[in-house]
């Protein structure tokens, strides 16, 4: 555990993510407070570029190649959030990002990512698939092959968790959805680093839950992953964040994805803003805890406003 | 003309601005420059508190009161984004603020007046009514009644300005939706100061034109108001608006609100931000001039993100 990521690489990374971004807002909802009964604050990572706060790890990972690794270009595998992190950093740079993704991949993720100008090659049938193809060509040119959970990532990613440990040094909860898990890991070791009192409660959902049942077990456990919020939604879990999680998380709760389709309609309606299913996520389990919270400064993660358009549809068609 | 609100006192409000806000991100769209055959950037003023470009307005207006006035409270009308701004400003300096609203006024609006912790009173039967109430009523006990054109406002508003010329000073055109006129003079007045050369364009709808046949003719003409796009919905032109638009104001377009709703939904699909339709106006007015925006950069304000949740649902439910 000796090299374990730390606060201080944190710090260190964020310098890299400040250099193109600025902080995102941290929001008190009144009528949010209202429904949980307690204060309920949004941090909204969707403010970013790619509306996701996965580019915060895209810029550290893209700072942090060497002359020659910038030079051969960047490689990933990704069908989402990931993906378009690396091509958005990878654009702001200067320097070759190639993404592989499964066949049938979502066009409009390819779309966005190819708008950015990266290269977007098809490959194989799923992302364990892609994944094999990118880290070969990675290699064929010594290019750098970078997965969904590398340290570099977690490491850019932590900058949201020192700006809510800046402006809301009372926080007590923290709420964040659990996908591959480079944010909940990253808030965790900020957060319990600054102030071991707060809690950092990582969710996902009942119709995906591979990560919390392998957090729960401490052993590597698949699940089924059926889940509508494609930000949580992992059938397997990954041993690195894993490891992080097992050191630092205080409770990973599950959401039904009833609750969290409403959860966003809630959100969506209340902020203005458009929010995706995995953000919406941390509302529906402050709604299930709101015993636990009671009088307490509680920041929901809005990791991403990234919903599909047909949920969207879905969720204001009716009215 | 010699005391005309000037670009000294926009840079001078905004130390007030800048005291509560940060500024909004400015964002190149590579799908939407294709569409238009340009470089688009949006100015996202939908990332501000109460998601809209006002309360920038409202921040200069709270902060320039006397210690006598703010004790005796501020006293508006609005039915919208103005009271909002207004309410918000108020609280984080912790004076009253009373709001009053025609009856029958849009109840979520007014439940957001209310969650900011505004009073809202409901007072005759439209805007003329409400604000003929809220003056007797600021005058009975020595308070400030605010309108929605006050200089303290445009002043504010002026800041979003500030940050485009210093973020893209290669700026060449900037599209900006027309409402009571505040945020097209606040734009019209950094911009040409700082750059004479830069092309400042107004939009309305052609369903409610009442500001841009008054420009046009030179007169206040009043019209037909019957556009959806609420941020752009005044049947009366305003007699200090208008003087500021004459001596700056390049063009003034008028776009279909047909053409409005598609483009709304554009928007909100490539940038995954909730955008208003008065905000997207400035698309189409931006498709509707293409040939002349060639090799341009071109500036859309994003003044807000309070679309109807009706409105919504009506774009995306038939997917």
């Amino acid at each position: 555990m000796n090299d374990m990521l730390n606060l201080k690489d944190i710090i260190k990374a964020s310098k890299n993510v400040y250099r193109y971004l600025q902080p995102t807002p941290l929001r008190h909802y009144q009528t949010l407070s209202d429904r949980v009964g307690t204060d309920i604050w949004l941090k909204h990572e969707n403010h970013n570029p790619t509306c996701a706060f996965k580019v915060r790890g895209g810029f550290n990972c893209v700072a942090s190649l060497s002359e020659k690794q910038k030079q051969a270009g960047i490689f990933t595998a990704s069908t989402g959030n990931h993906g378009q992190s690396i091509a958005y950093a990878s654009k702001e740079y200067g320097i070759d990002a190639t993404i592989f993704v499964p066949k049938g991949a979502n066009l409009g993720k390819v779309e966005s990512m190819q708008s950015m100008g990266a290269t977007v090659e098809y490959y194989g049938k799923d992302f364990d698939d892609a994944r094999a193809g990118a880290l070969k060509a990675s290699q064929s040119v010594g290019g750098v092959f970078v997965g969904p959970t590398d340290e570099v990532l977690i490491a850019g990613v932590g900058s949201y968790t020192l700006e809510i440990m800046k402006e809301l040094p009372d926080v007590d909860v923290i709420i964040v959805p659990v996908g591959a898990g480079s944010g909940v890991c990253a808030t965790s070791i900020v957060a319990k680093t600054i102030n071991p009192k707060v809690k950092v409660i990582g969710v996902q959902s009942k119709q995906s839950p591979a990560q919390q049942r392998s957090w729960k077990n401490q052993q590597l456990i698949e699940a089924d992953n059926t889940t509508i919020a494609e930000g949580m939604a992992t059938g397997v879990p990954f041993s690195n964040t894993q490891e992080i999680m097992h050191q630092y998380l205080d409770d990973f709760i599950l959401v039904d994805d009833k609750d969290i389709i409403k959860a966003t309609k809630t959100l969506i309606e209340t902020s203005h803003n458009l929010i995706e299913e995995a953000s919406a996520a941390t509302f529906a389990a402050a709604l299930k805890m709101h015993s636990q919270l009671k009088g307490k400064n509680v920041v929901l993660i809005m990791t991403g406003g990234n919903i599909a358009k047909q949920n969207l549809g879905n969720l204001f068609g009716g009215n």
